[in-house]
């Protein structure tokens, strides 16, 4: 009837795509709370924080006395955002950041210019340039994110050929440069995405990279997350970013709603893996422990269901 | 890939599900107001309110005069719900009730003293007697709800056999008495259902009765309310029970956080639809309209997510 893959991994985005978006910065014991909480459910790797401007993203600017702070658990990732070669060497210059090489494709020229004031095609340049940069560091490129795979709030409808054009683009830069495929992440940042879709998208993928990890990044904007998750997962796709509690949003997509725009949630959708009977390593009690304690931090009720109606009581 | 069908059919319950469990009584204009915005967008169906004790659903007691006060569009089928000959006698008097012969069977004895107060096998025998009374108004049994068909928040897991054995005791109900199987809905008022279960549940009252329309009556109580619309989808069913914004929740379903356990959310879903080219035959932008208004009548963010994020820009 489907794939569904056996086990899953979900890497958790809530410490740095959740506050990254918040009016205020929040004390930094609570942040480190967080993710010391976080650290304890099983997730195998948590994106701690941003490298970006402190201009731009206020909320980020203490990203080091962050990682400095933190109690580091064995075995998990502790990741970083960096959306430029400043960012990266911020990073890099962090003791405890895990660092991972990531790439970042744009399908759209407007989403590229709000995110990064430069065209597509100088952000293809800038990403090889980034290669060199992971190289020097003799650090491995893991992962890439093709940007509004879905559609884009600037521009519009992304044509799969966009999608499959980025795709190619770092297989070719790959064989080139002889190195292994990354995992590829489609990223719905801003809420196109429907399950056709997201069938239709990872399967022309596929296709053009067979041997590759595929991954999401999924937002639950428009309230058909958990059905985009589902879609993915029948794809055989094993490989979600998510936020604890649901938190989230693109500071710069441009919703009217940010708080409504968030990532999809950690537990609900671990616990929806695990009802299905796939494997996500993570002890839900633990993430929904995790999940109340972002709620109180942030302060006014997160999107997240689970944690509100709790567990089913089994009897 | 999958049975996905050209057409589904969305039978709206905000109405009556989502103001019923509210702790006060909205006033009567407005409840007036949000029923005749539904009628404008399409929806072939709004249940408006329900016939039962004035003392246990004081929110409900005025059910008459909104059914008087509603200007009825032609062709939009104003429903109501009845727990017992009482309720269905006051529902078949009061002028404008659209009366759908439909009975109510139970998968578990808790749940079924909690809401009447009487064992499955009495309820069973009841629903026998409802038929009767059915045909003696000429009315067709049209639809049966299964309910807690997925799990039962007081009882625990609902084997799969109860399920069945339901379907089969209408199904020989109906040949005996010699009339056409109705329309079979799987209910999780209590959120207890998975992608998988439900279309393992699906496909097992297929079997049981493969000429049988079959419907879902679905909650997002722990955020898989999206991803379990979609399994129905892909197993073909095309009948859909929901709630604008997402309003809803079963006041005697022992939920911590009821606000946050509405039926599935109808503008978010009938979105999923026409965006996976299933057609609704609703028209979205007028449903968004009825969203923001029950959402100006509630007085509080409802969990709709499209009503927040709007319709994507195709530009």
């Amino acid at each position: 009837m489907s794939d569904l893959p056996n086990q899953v991994e979900f890497h958790e985005e809530g410490p740095r795509e959740g506050f990254q978006m918040e009016k205020t910065r929040f004390p930094l014991s609570e942040r480190v709370a967080l993710v010391e909480a976080l650290a304890e459910t099983g997730l195998p790797q948590i994106q701690v924080a941003s490298f970006v401007s402190p201009k731009a993203v206020p909320t980020m600017a203490d990203a080091s006395d962050l990682f400095a702070a933190i109690k580091r658990r064995p075995g998990v990732r502790y990741t970083a955002l960096w959306l430029n070669e400043t960012g990266f060497r911020r990073a890099a210059s962090t003791p405890g950041v895990t660092l991972d090489g990531k790439i970042f494709m744009y399908t759209t020229e407007s989403f590229c210019q709000k995110n990064n004031n430069c065209s597509v095609s100088e952000m293809q340049r800038r990403q090889a340039d980034w290669l060199a940069l992971y190289d020097a560091s003799d650090l491995p490129l893991e992962q890439v994110y093709i940007l509004t795979a879905f559609g884009c709030n600037f521009q519009g409808e992304v044509p799969l050929s966009a999608v499959v054009d980025a795709v190619q683009y770092v297989a070719d830069l790959c064989r080139e440069t002889n190195r292994p495929l990354p995992d590829f992440y489609l990223a719905d940042t801003v809420g196109w995405a429907n399950p056709e879709e997201v069938k239709r998208r990872i399967g022309a993928v596929r296709e053009r990279v067979p041997d590759a990890r595929i991954g999401t990044h999924i937002h639950d904007t428009r309230g058909l997350g958990a059905a985009n998750v589902l879609a993915a997962l029948e794809m055989g796709v094993d490989l979600f970013d998510s936020s604890i509690g649901g938190l989230g949003g693109c500071p710069f997509a441009d919703h009217k709603n940010a708080h409504g725009a968030g990532n999809i949630c950690t537990e609900d959708m671990v616990f929806m893996c695990e009802e299905m009977g796939i494997d996500t390593g993570i002890n839900i009690e633990a993430l929904l422990e995790a999940s109340r304690l972002a709620e109180r931090i942030i302060g006014r009720p997160l999107a997240g269901k689970l944690m509100h109606a709790g567990l089913p009581k089994r009897g």
